[in-house]
Order: structure tokens, then sequence, then C-alpha cells
């Protein structure tokens, strides 16, 4: 499914066949036909053993339908679905969504059925939805071929979900609360079309303004993150992503059967891809009608306009737990406002028209703040009070919202008197919350999304790299059978341009030598074995060895070895320059493989910052400049590589250099599984790789 | 108000009389009136223009009044507040709501006529609510002595706002909602009653079960600790305190002309008090009604039960963001459910029945868990299917919670479908939300107060301390007139058995060689002037000194301070042990004052981990051993104490001890305004204070 015509088949057909219709009651094949009753096409069933179901032609397979389908509904066994699909297949049917459960969901011969579903489903190239799915529904051709209880209002929110029950739930919420929705999908199984397809589809449909999604897992991690990244530059995407937690993550993957990434990995993805992350339900509908119905904010200054100060400081609040802040109004703003305002008002932010204010002070005031350029976004609150009637406020509100361009939010406070209020605002695209935390927390949604779209795309640097000589060194190891590397790999960072203190491997007490005596001073001297993990604890590291004891030194390492493990593998020993660890921040810098989004890489602060703190930063690999520079920035301990506590600050430069290189690597060698420079020694002059550890799948070389 | 016999002439008087109460329309002396309609008692107008006000008998004052008044109702000019005060004392009546705004609030001089209503109050022993106050409402009596457009629904809710408008949103807001109140009071300026008043009334009230406040700030924070602990081991108290944030805290104070203590404090505060802080409105109810309708859980192990997969996992993420944990059932509830249940569900927690689920198998499911030891409370979480009656379901989860007398929140997910079923349940005490992670929240307050509940409080330990000594340490800086001391403060430590290493602060070189002869090795030695901050900086330190040495270093260092700054004063050069730093781990131990909690002890490690990583830990003081403890637990470096990357772990016991050990110095001088130990070396073999730095206010002494 890559263009609009594709999934019009899904969403906008023109004639849909039920095959596995059926008047029983209480059966999935009744629902449907019965739920497609306000369909603008045509509806035809298909069931062998009847003539018609509920009113619509049956036929006894596709084939024998005499106008073309453009979609088939396919509630038969389990056993008779995959025929059902080649059927539709021969039929000429582009779309398919497959009701049917028993898939991958059920084990081993359900995922053997699944297999042989997406085979037949690539063979006649079809838009293939499920299986194990609740249906599809759009609102513009009232198609509703779920076999839910409920249908939608019409919108502009399109909406993929993992869960099918959690479409009924939302569906027959969303009714009550006046929500409605272009499309739904209920993904089921996601054979064939996933997330990313969806995605796609609705960033080109005119229809859609909001994409909401509730995800469980992803399937492919790196193709969702290079679409979702276009798309989100012009439509937004809000997702639910389940199964956060470790207890979550265990429940999602008892619940679906897949193995569910690291959650670092889903949060670096989903911040790269410009997605906009619901942490639970509420969240996902707040943020989806608050960026449905308004515009984005310049700025992240919000102005609070209120008639109690109460609830007033709850605004400020929440601003305070926001990445928003608080506008600072120009003289100009204050001026009006002293002028328009009475005495007690407070005419700074939050200002105050304190309790006697009525409509008139109200629109002053509104209309004034949101005519300052210092103000990006604003908040209206109101207590009830004797002299305002909310329904007006409300049309004084979604008045200025339209006149000034900028998005509002309101906080009309109360009960069953700010029905009428809800209204008017609803229809003005401005929603309205009780909690004024809520509605600073919408505001939030839509200066996170203004961010993605400010953010222009930026290609990962290709670097110039030896890629020839870092794929020698892998496969050297890999004819070793060596899958854990060590310092032997120090090269493949050299070859990548990180850059790693003068140093050899060596293998004989002579080359030692020669080594040491290429380097000035005292070295370090490290035996090299994939056997021997803690080197240091059998004694098979010596630091500030001088010249004239390079060639004891060796012999005395290697014998350390023998004794230690007879049968080790020994590759050598290494001859390093001595580095001054206090000249700078140790770091480290690693990269490891999620099942969705392949390779991340990893950057904190060494030792207990790691360790203790868990102060670390990920990304998807391949990182792109900015990428690198935030992942520094996400770091508490950052400001200890900028200068923190008379520190001379780190070349900030060379460590995103480093990262992006390291993010090079791992994406040119699916082999390397894992890998850790730890640690990667960062000062004012640049970076040096002091350790290296990885990890190989020869088999991926 | 420290009986409840006296809140009970505030909140269930026999009469009320209106001070200044009137038939102008817009009036608020005339809605008070009006809201009295339905007091069950006797209501009296006083007003000296009018023989009658909407048929209540007018009296031209309170002298006037021919039967006792237990409640004046104050809504005359402020200028005739006070007297009108005064009058209601004169004549013999006990409580006072005084409305009238125009007092602290206005700044100058409604402040002076502010101290004059409180003068007068204290004068006749009056229980004062205001001024500045939106009234007073009990549903028991029918009392609402309130100018706000709403009444409140009976309940067992009663509910203080610093803020009145809040009152009359949440009051509008509450009827549609079905929450009831038994008192409501609007705090305005607390002249003389404040929240620690009404937790303590309310502690004593049996027909309030939960209590509730908005607060902006708290007047006498040491007062509400003390109280609120007593409080909250049988009544749960749930507040949002606004200003949270730098933000908010701004506008807090602009609004009510407050000074905010620091938001540490209030997190302190709150935590040591017992009191289940709610960050937002959506929170306060939702907290306030889970404690109102359920019992407390006895474990934090938390049962999920659903027909839907989807919500299951959203429910076991927000587990596994709040303190609960997922329940672990035993081997019989897990065969119980296995017998019960067809072969797709999963019997595991979360447990999924699926989304065939009748009734019957819902219920077997529910009991079945809430049966099972393991589990301290339930979810129950249900999308709308065909087979399912959402009010039958309520029903068995009401009669389910009953029987096990367990907590079990209910997220029965859909819109209109739900309204009988959330009848039901909150009948029987239960809530019912759409979004899983505002269930779940709702049992995290639980288990909160079960906490809190179950915490037997240990007074601070009174350590035997020289404090004669500490006494005549302060005295004799005070002499000098020293407001900021540093090592030569050391004893003050010493005095409250904080351990210093050995040395001495004198003031000849023979003095120094004796003092460093005392010293087993080479000694540091510091200049000592109160005059000189950054010692360091004028080489007025000197680190690993040889006896032989001390009489010439101590002569370079007067020398160096003399050039550096003539006219400081000298109070000698300090001789101590040197300390090997690396043999343990450097914290820091503070505490300063805040203006509404007094003294407050701070402990985090030292350097980076204060300094760029804010990791510190605060309390109010006198602390209690596991208040000191709790401190220690709170710091997420707290593992680098505990043997974190092969450390050897500190004495912990001997850190707490010198937190305690400050806390009761601080406490007991309020002369030390700020104090810094830092470093606090602690070692396995305990702890020392390396250097100390304090400022002290004479007058306090």
């Amino acid at each position: 499914m890559t263009s609009q015509d594709d999934a019009g088949g899904l969403f906008a057909p023109d004639r849909v066949a039920v095959v596995g219709a059926t008047e029983r009651e209480g059966a999935i094949g009744r629902a449907i036909v019965a739920n497609l009753a306000e369909f603008d096409g045509d509806v035809v069933a298909v069931n062998p053993k009847r003539d018609s179901v509920l009113g619509y032609d049956c036929y006894p397979d596709l084939g024998s339908v005499p106008d073309p389908v453009d979609l088939a509904v396919v509630v038969v066994p389990p056993s008779v679905a995959v025929d059902a699909v080649r059927d539709a297949g021969e039929a000429g049917v582009r779309s398919v969504v497959v009701i049917t459960a028993g898939f991958s969901e059920t084990g081993g011969e359900g995922a053997e059925r699944e297999r042989e579903l997406a085979a037949v489903a690539d063979e006649y190239d079809l838009d293939l939805v499920g299986p194990n799915s609740l249906g599809v529904l759009s609102t513009p051709t009232g198609l509703n071929a779920t076999f839910g209880p409920s249908n939608a209002l019409p919108g502009n929110l399109s909406f993929m979900s993992q869960s099918g029950a959690f479409i009924t739930a939302v569906l027959d919420w969303a009714n009550d609360q006046g929500i409605g929705f272009k499309d739904v999908v209920s993904l089921g199984n996601k054979a064939v079309l996933d997330e990313t397809d969806f995605l796609e589809f609705w960033a080109d449909d005119p229809e859609t303004s909001v994409v909401l999604g509730y995800l469980e897992g992803i399937e492919d991690g790196r193709a969702f993150v290079d679409t979702a990244r276009e798309v989100t530059q012009e439509t937004p995407a809000v997702v639910v992503k389940s199964g956060r937690t470790e207890a979550g993550a265990q429940a999602a993957s008892s619940h679906t059967g897949t193995i569910a990434g690291s959650e670092a990995a889903y949060e670096a993805g989903f911040e790269q891809a410009g997605v906009v992350r619901a942490e639970n339900v509420q969240e996902l509908f707040d943020f989806a009608r608050a960026l449905d119905g308004l515009p984005l904010p310049a700025s992240d200054d919000v102005a609070v306009v209120t008639n109690a100060g109460g609830p007033g400081v709850m605004a400020t609040d929440a601003v305070g737990d926001s990445r928003l802040s608080m506008a600072s109004f120009t003289d100009d703003t204050l001026d009006a406002l002293e002028a328009a305002m009475p005495e007690e008002a407070n005419v700074y932010n939050p200002v105050d028209v304190i309790g006697d204010a009525d409509l008139e002070r109200f629109e002053t005031a509104v209309d004034t703040v949101l005519a300052d350029d210092n103000v990006g976004c604003a908040v209206v609150v109101s207590a009830p009070t004797a002299v305002l009637d909310f329904a007006e406020l409300a049309d004084v509100v979604a008045a200025a919202q339209a006149e000034h361009g900028k998005p509002v939010v309101a906080c009309l406070m109360g009960g069953e008197r700010t029905a009428a209020a809800e209204r008017a605002l609803s229809e003005a695209g401005i929603p309205n919350y009780f909690d004024p935390a809520r509605a600073i927390h919408s505001l939030d949604a839509l200066a996170v999304q203004a961010d993605v779209e400010a953010r222009e795309y930026e290609a990962p640097t290709e670097f110039d790299v030896d890629r020839e000589r870092a794929r020698e060194i892998l496969a050297a190891a890999a004819d070793r059978d060596d899958r854990r590397l060590g310092v032997e790999a120090m090269d493949l960072l050299e070859a990548y341009g990180i850059p790693t203190p003068e140093g050899e491997v060596v293998d004989d007490p002579t080359d030692a030598e020669r080594v040491a005596g290429r380097i000035d001073g005292d070295v370090v001297m490290k035996i090299v074995s994939p056997d021997i993990l803690h080197k240091s604890d059998i004694g098979g590291v010596k630091v500030g060895v001088p010249p004239d004891e390079v060639r004891d030194a060796y012999e005395d390492l290697v014998t350390r070895a023998r004794n230690y493990q007879p049968d080790a593998t020994i590759l050598g020993v290494q001859v390093q320059e001595l580095v001054d660890t206090d000249a700078g921040t140790e770091t480290i810098l690693g990269a490891n493989r999620d099942p969705q989004f392949g390779p991340l890489v990893l950057f904190g602060l060494g030792g207990i910052f790691v360790e203790v703190l868990e102060d670390t930063s990920v990304r998807v690999a391949p990182v792109s400049e900015r990428e690198a520079a935030g992942m520094v920035d996400d770091l508490d301990s950052a400001p200890l590589l900028r200068g923190a506590r008379g520190r001379e600050p780190a070349d900030e430069s060379a460590v995103t250099a480093a990262v992006q290189r390291l993010s090079q690597l791992v994406t040119d060698f699916p082999a390397i599984l894992e890998l850790d420079v730890n640690p990667l020694l960062a000062t004012p002059d640049g970076v040096q790789a002091l350790d290296v550890r990885l990890t190989i799948d020869p088999e991926e070389l």
C-alpha cells in the first residue's frame, strides 16, 4: 500500500464483499453485514449456503460475484481463511481485511497459517489488514466493516490500533465526547500492512489531520522512523506505545506473542521520528484534539488569563512542569491591561482579571495578551461567577483564537453549566478542561509538534572511512572463530576515524620493544586473549612499563596467562601509549541491536554515571549530527563535559563525531551485535578510545 | 478551635446571623442570606437600615438579637468589619466568618486592619474564618453560608481551600460528578483559623472520611507537620499545594501576598506529615474518592482482570509507573483460573478472560484473584462486548469488593453505556475510569495512605549533647560580631557528637607546634578568618605539613593573610589531622531555615552530586531515625555509600546519626540560620566532618 489509490480500496471501496456472511444471531459474520447498513457503496455477501444475507445478494464464492469487488472482508473459519484470501486474489480484489482469528496469536500452527496468508497476499499483491482484526471503518463513505458495537462520528482523526477491544471502547466513549474519526483500522496481527503503511497513507490523505496510534510493538522500527520522520513534518502522529514498563512489556509479549524491542529503543525511535508520545489514553485523545483543532504555537510562551487566582496558580504550576514557559508581556501589553483593568487586577502573567470581571473585561484581557508578540499560546481559566456567562465567554475565546491565529485552550471550570460553552468551544476546535493542568498539557503537545515541524531533516554524515580495513579485521576474527573481541580490534575504531592511543598488538617480545620504542615514555601492556575476560584480576595488565622492561613484561604477561588458563588462545600483548585519564572525562560509547529498530548507539559518562546513575542516552543508528549532539544534551551529567566545577570543557565536537562514526560503523556492519568503547576519554583536545569490546555474528559478515 | 464543640459552632450552629444582610440585587449580603434558605437552624439578619431581609427578622446590631447567635457571617464593608467582629465578641458569639475583603491581600492598610481583626478575635477567643472568604458550608445541617452559586451534595469529604473561586468551580463540577461533601471552608486570609485547625477538627469528626485541601501556603509548617502526622494515621488528607514550581510560586506569591516556603520544604513536610499529595485537580478528587470509598490494601500487589488484552497491558504499564507491583498468583489461583477459563485465556497476571467472556467467567476470575493472599488490590478492566452488560458487571465487581474487603477499582470502558454501571459502582464506593492509568493511580494513592497508617510515629532521638558548650561557641562568635563562622566552629559539631578530625584553632606558632605534636604524622593547616572566604585561592591552606615545618607554616599563613587583606580579622590557624579523603565518600550535611517550616536538614553526596546532579534529600527538623535513614534512601547516588562498584560500604548508621545530631543542633539553636558540613567524610569506620561553615543571627541567641 504505497499510494492513496491503494488504500482507497480499503477505506473508500465501491463494492464490499463479506466472505463468511451469515444471518446466524451472535455471529461475527452477521455483525459485519449489519454494520455495513449505512455504507454508501454496494455490499455483497459470500456464503455457499445462502442466496441472500440480511437483504444483500449472496454468492457461493468471490469469483461468482458479477461486478468487481474492491474490498473483501473475510470472516470464515481459520482453516479456510487462506483459501478465501487466495480466491479474493484470483477474483481481482485488491484489498482484504481478515477478521478471522487463530493465526500467529495462537502459536505454532497458527503462525504457519499466517506465513501462508502473507505469501498469498504477496503473490496477488494484496493490501491485507489482519488477521485477527476487528475490521476497518471510514466515515466519509459510511463504511463500517467492523464487528464492533459502535460506529464512529465523522471527524479528521485517523486511528490505528493493535487492540481491537480498545477500538470498541474508544468508539463508544468518543461518541459520547463528540470526538469524530476519518478512518479507523484494527491492525490485528499485521501479517502484511502495519503501522508504517497506514502512517504513510494518512500522510497523503487530505481528510486526516492527526494520526492516532495504539501500538504494542512496531514491526520494522527503522522503516517506521524513516517514514514517520517525513510524515510528522506535516501531519502530527500521536502514539500510545503500551508495554513501556518492564511489567507492561511482559504483559504485551504474552498478549501478542511478539518480542518487544527495548523501551529505550522505542523512546529514541519515536523521538527521532517526530512522534508525539502519549503515556496513556487520556493524553492520546487530549493531544489529538488539540492538534486537530488548533494551530501550532510560534513560541513556547504561554499567557494565562483568569478570573480566579487559585486556578491561575494551578495553570502556572502546570506550565512549570511542562516544556512551556510563562510569557513576559511587552510594556505596551502591560500598559493596555493596566488601563483596562481595575486596580486590584494583576496585569502580569498570569493575568488575574479578578472575580467581578464581566465578559468585556475578560475579552479585553484575552485580546490584549494574544496580540502580544511575546505570547505564543494562551489558556483562559474561569471559575463560575454571577457576572459571567460561560457560553458567552466561550464565544469570546473562540473569536479571539480565530482572530489572532494562536492556539488557545480553555478551562471554564464547572459542571453542567459548562455544557453549552463546551459545545461552542469544541466547534471552534478548542478543548475545555476542568483541570488547568490538562489544558496546559495539551498546549505542551502543540509545542512538541511545532518543534518537530520546525526541525529540518539532516541526513547522517557519511564519513570517509576505511570500510575495507574494518571488514578485514572482522573477517579475521570470524576466521579465528572469535565472537568476542577486545583490544585486538582497536584498529576497527581507527578504520572509522575514532582516535585510539598509539599502540599495537604484537606477538613476540622483539615486536613489543619495537612498538614501545616508537612511543614516547612508559607504556601500558595488556594480555590479549578472547578467553580471558578479567585481565586485571590475573595480573594481565601492566601500567607504566619503562622501555627497558618491555621484553620482560611481555614474557611475564604471557606466562601469567598460560598459568591461569593453559588452553587459552593468546593473540599476543597490546603495547600502548600511557594515557593520562585525569586529563579528561571518561565516557562510554556503545552500540547494540534491537529486534525492531536495528542498531542503537548509546553515550554516557563512564563509571558511576552509567553503572549507578544509569545516566545514558540512546538513539537509533544511523544518527545525524543534530541527533548526536542531542545525546550529549540528554545527559544529566553533561555539565561535567562542559566545564562544570572549574574543569576545562571537553571538545564536544570530537565527542559527537565519535558517536556518529560509531553509528556509521555499526550501520555498515550488521555483524557487530554489541560494541562498547569504555572508556572513551574526552579531553579539551579531542577524544581517545582507550578500550573496546565487541561481540560479532560471523554469519552476518 | 481545639475541640469539636468549638467548630461545631462553625459548621453546625443553631442560629446564624448575617451581619450586613441586604436585599440589594447582586450584593454578597443578599447571596448569603439566600443561600441559607435550606439551613436547618435559625437565620437572623443584622442591618440597622432594615426590619427584615428576605423574610428573616433583621436587627440593628448583634447585641439586639434576642436569642444567642452561634455563628456570625460578616459581610459589611472593610472599614467597619473589625467593629462588627468586636460586636460579635461582645454579644457572646463564638464563631465568625469574615467574608469581607480588603485586608492583607490589598497591602499595607489592609494588613494593619487584619492585625486588628486577629487581635479582636484573640481578645474574645473567637473561631474566626477569613477575612476574604467565600464562606463555610456543611451538608448535615443544610448550612450554606457562602455567596457561591452552588450548594454541595451530602458526602464524607471535608474540603478546605485557600481559593474561594476554586470552591465555586469545584462545587459546580462535583454536583455533576455526584461527589458530595461534609464540610467546606474557604480559608481566606487565615488571620485566625488555618489549615492546621481544620485538619485537627476534621480528624475528630466521625462524618469526615477524607480531608481535602487546596493550599497555596501553610501558615506554620512545623505545627502542620506535628498535627498532620497524628491525624493522617487515621484520616487521609489529600492536598494540592499550588505554587509547586518556580513559576507557580511566583504567581502564588503575587496572588496571596505570602512569602512561599521552598518547594523542598513542602515536599519534605508533607511526606513527614503523611499527607497524600496531589499534583493537580484531577488527582485531588481521584484520590479523595478512592480513599473515601475503599478499604486500604494490605499489600502493594495488584491483580488486573480484563477481557481485552490491550487495555490490560495499559493497566500493567500504569502499575509499572507506580509504586505498586503486579501480584504473583499462588498455584491454587492459577489452577482455579485454568480450570475455569478457556484455553486462549491468560491466567497469569494480567488475567485476560478474553473478549467472549460472559458475566460468570468475569465473576469467577475476579473472585478467584481477590481470594488470593498474594493480591492486595485489583482493577477490573473491560471493553464493551456483545456478551456483557456493564451494569451487571458493576454489580459483580461491587459484590466481590465487599466480600473480599480489598480495594477494587474499575475501568469499564465506554461512553453512555457505562452510566448505569458507574452509578452502581459509585454507590459501592468504587470509582470507574475510562483510562486504566487513572484507575491504577487511584490504587496507588490507597497504597500511599496504607503506608502512612502503618508507620509508627517515632520521636526524634534526644542525643546526649553538650548544649552549653555549643551555646558558648555561638555566644563567643556573637560577641565578636561574627555572623559567618568557619572551622573555628568545629567544636560546635563536636559538642553535638559529630566527629571531627583531631585538631584545634591556635593563635600562636608555639601552640601550633604543640597541637601538631599531639597528632600522628603530617597535618593540614588553614588560616582562620571570617573575612577570607576563599582560603585556598590566597594560599591559606597547607596540606601535609611535617611537624618540623609547622612553625614556619604558621608564620607564612598569617603573612599571606595579612598581605591579602591587611584589615582582616585573623582568629588564628587551624592545625588538623591529615585525613585520607580517598578512604571514604565525601558527603554534604547541611541545614537552613524555611519561613514556614523552620529548620530543614539536607543530606547528599558532595561535589558533582550536589552541585551538578542536585541529588540531595531534605527533611523538616527535628528528624527521627527513620526519617534520617529515609534521606539516604532518597538519593540516586545512595549505592555509592553502600558498596557499589567494589567500594567498601560506609557506616550508614554513623551517617544517619550525624544527620540526627545536626538536626538536634539546629533545632536547639534558632540562631543558626544556615550550616554546611562539607565534606562530611563517610568511611566504613564512621564519619568525620572535615569542614564547616555557618551563618548565625546573634539576635536569636
